[in-house]
């Protein structure tokens, strides 16, 4: 692809108009499938022009809202623009814009936390009503009409299929060598017609690398030339390289026990500094031929393949810094062997996780002492995010790995609790946790023998005798001892002993003072 | 295979000796795989004859303690003698006996809940430790030494290939046209070896009828003759029916809607009074040329087999009434062609069950009025049974259904609730939960608009104003209000406005006898 002129169907090219006008084709009420995922491949144009007509609508007292379906976070342009001027009825399936998530947890949107895996089949199956409109970011259009998807593919193939109309925005902006980079599979079906997924592989490649449209659907095309958001990782903290340190050990240790093979298994990591530090750990690590079957690329992955370490790495999306951004565009040709971005039904597709035995490593917001991960909600009422694909990896894994920081809030708040205030994943699915101070493996204990190993080997210091002595009580008191636990307490034994040991705190050093005081 | 001699191998016919004898094989700390699901298929002779063992060791002072792994719940000659002698350390992966409950919640045995379709891959793994000793009863063995497996299948297969020494118990009570009925696949392998499980249909056999052995592992063979446990079902309540009901109704509908095929889609159903009452009901409903891909066979889909109903039912266990169990003893090779036996790691594989495309129908304890189930505890403190194979089926089937009476214990206890206090199906995995009183379809629904459906539809109207009165408090004062919640009122505020009602009511009822007083 020529990147001067990347519309060469010219049906497609007759229907070139503005974000502006494209945006008066979509009705009050459509269910829209936008496509981007973390931060890259969403629409740059059509989700801030409709944003300015949802502006106007409601300036003329015009209810408008849509349902904005993704493959996952997108940008300010996108979740924030529609957002701000509360034009989304319901969005699904992930997201992580701060507008959006405050009008969630104001009650004002409505917002569905799915299984990234199960997004096609839901749409396809019909379980979620009908889709109106896709709006799809794309490389380039070839001549006879096939698409060159961009940065990420996320449910474009779902949305291109399943939508009765299409808006395409092609973006110059991308690099034209991301041609051939990418997997589209056309085999999946709806049962009883489905067949096996046939990746034995992270490297095989299944697909073809454009998706078909029929073009009779496609009602507008927008031209742009924006870049993706990209945000910069703030360099590992010590917290974050003591994980990768734990992981690293375990990992070794797996090995040297015959559990895993010497090149470990896929790896697959979340989003964040502390999964970029794994990475970062990895790259000084014992471990070659490393390969990677996983939902997002971000710099330590591309550091693993520029290094050797790292053979192949299957995802859906890009989520880079700008500077590994730049590096990326200036030699992708070079990437092209060792990179496939695929669906996210492929991605994260139970069916392949199992098979090839990925090792999953997910972030989490609380763990309780049972092993019970809590990767969504705050205090169990507001949503963070989502649960994204941790479960479609953490269940369907050969080990499955979460890893946090011991504290949070400048450690005054503990990650390790009596009982977690959500469940995303349940006792039955979390096989390692991880923190700072250690690593509990929890692989072959009952829910007693895992609380120990969780207190001693995860929680804080500051925090390990007050869920010593929650355990302790419950223990004692519970009315059933396979999980013991005291319901009435379950979630004001943490807050209150904190702040009763503030109290004490205080009394001490008041005494102190005293003491002092009484001696001069 | 002639029912009279069941042992044709010279080199195990040598082997044989009483269980007495075979139980001294067994060291105290060995972990011992055991054959047995759902009363089925279980050894009858070598746990009691250890059980015995373990209570002359105890009144000798000495401590004896194993780790019990089967397939799933046995029966009193195996889980209840250990229980009862103390005998067991570590229980997996799922129970039903009212000893080993009773020991596992007073904290003096300890249980590990995991999803059935991991035991395999656990124990291969190397992620429970070392199996020592597999006691799996079978039907026959060959001349060639290969066994022919029992009522169950279970585990057997990872037991027979991973245990140091085998026990086999030959049962001539057991049908010997079993042979043939069961398709043992040895094409699994652990990661990177993985390939896809062939199956693409649930009458596809993609194994052997037999188990291969290493005869020299062999270090007792046991004979019995006696029967499997087999515990009547009580003809369908009218709760059941009006649940089996309100599902038939739904599939009617979603075949109606075009989101499934006219024969419907293969059926997973969970052991029990509900589940049978279900395949009652689509015994005189509108669907022809239906199949299972299930986990247990139940009177149930017998019939459904013999009326034509059914065409084929794949499973890995039996779990018949006594009469069934006649009915299908007197008749066994007809049934040949329409019933697979499957180790336990194939009928709950995810892979499969995506694939297929399974209604998934399992019971619950409680469900919370935001779709979280659970599944095992009671008082989020005792475990109930185990989450078996809910898991594996719920969260990979296209349709994961759960159903439970309103409300138990008489009336007294909502199984609708506002919190669950265990977790074992999160938000993300229940699409619909069905109880007498109707169906919530939570497809495509965020938190709240699933709180109300599941409230209106599916609790008693009895408890439906406590419900309603939660629900709008946490709509009010929750911090969040995507998942509203009072975290410190979620658990006591059912009980507590149970016994206020209770006292409201008592109250009402003196008032009316002094004013019945007053009046006289």
């Amino acid at each position: 692809m020529d990147g001067a002129n990347r519309i060469l169907n010219p049906h497609l090219r007759s229907k070139v108009m503005s974000a502006h006008e494209a945006a008066l084709l979509i009705p009050s009420g459509a269910n829209v499938g936008m496509s981007g995922f973390t931060g890259a491949g969403y629409p740059k144009e059509l989700p801030t022009a409709l944003a300015k007509r949802i502006l106007d609508a409601n300036l003329h007292g015009q209810k408008f809202k849509i349902g904005v379906w993704t493959g996952a976070s997108t940008a300010p342009e996108l979740d924030g623009a529609l957002a701000m001027v509360d034009g989304i009825e319901m969005r699904l399936p992930y997201q992580s814009d701060p507008t959006c998530r405050k009008r969630i947890n104001a009650g004002e949107m409505e917002y569905i936390d799915v299984h990234l895996s199960h997004v096609a089949q839901f749409v396809w199956g019909g379980f979620l009503g009908k889709l109106d409109v896709a709006v799809v970011e794309v490389a380039g259009i070839l001549e006879d009409g096939r698409l060159i998807p961009s940065s990420s593919v996320g449910n474009n193939k779902t949305w291109l299929d399943q939508a009765d109309k299409i808006i395409l925005e092609v973006n110059a902006w991308q690099n034209p060598h991301l041609e051939g980079m990418h997997d589209i599979y056309y085999g999946t079906a709806l049962p009883p017609h489905r067949k096996a997924i046939p990746i034995e592989r992270t490297e095989d490649r299944i697909g073809e690398p454009y998706f078909r449209i029929d073009p009779s659907k496609v009602i507008a095309v927008i031209e742009t030339n924006k870049a993706d958001r990209n945000s910069a990782f703030t360099p590992p903290d010590q917290n974050s390289q003591r994980i990768a340190g734990h992981i690293l050990e375990f990992l070794q240790h797996e090995v040297k026990m015959g559990r895993l093979p010497k090149n470990l298994l896929p790896l697959q990591s979340g989003v964040g500094n502390v999964a970029n530090a794994v990475m970062a750990g990895l790259q000084d690590g014992p471990f070659d031929n490393l390969t990677a079957y996983t939902e997002v690329l971000q710099d330590g992955m591309l550091e693993l393949i520029k290094s050797g370490k790292l053979t192949c790495a299957s995802a859906t999306s890009f989520s880079l810094s700008p500077n590994a951004l730049t590096e990326l565009n200036a030699d992708l040709p070079r990437f092209k062997d060792s990179i496939i971005l695929r669906p996210q039904e492929i991605s994260n597709h139970p069916e392949v996780i199992r098979r090839l035995g990925v090792i999953a490593m997910n972030g989490l917001i609380e763990a309780d002492i049972y092993g019970n991960v809590n990767s969504t909600h705050i205090m169990g009422t507001s949503i963070m995010n989502g649960i994204g694909g941790s479960g479609d990896f953490a269940r369907n894994a050969f080990i499955s790995i979460f890893m946090t920081p011991s504290s949070a809030k400048n450690g005054s708040i503990s990650c390790i609790v009596p009982m977690v205030s959500h469940v995303d994943h349940t006792e039955h699915d979390v096989q390692i946790i991880v923190t700072e101070q250690g690593l509990a493996d929890l692989r072959g204990l009952s829910p007693k023998q895992r609380a120990k190993v969780v207190i001693e080997n995860c929680a804080h210091p500051n925090f390990r005798p007050a869920l010593r002595e929650y355990y302790d009580r419950a223990q004692r008191y519970s009315p059933g001892r396979h999980t013991p636990h005291l319901l009435d307490e379950a979630y004001t034994f943490l807050p209150n002993w904190i702040a009763n040991n503030a109290a004490r705190a205080a009394w001490r050093q008041e005494s102190t003072v005293q003491a002092d005081a009484w001696a001069t």
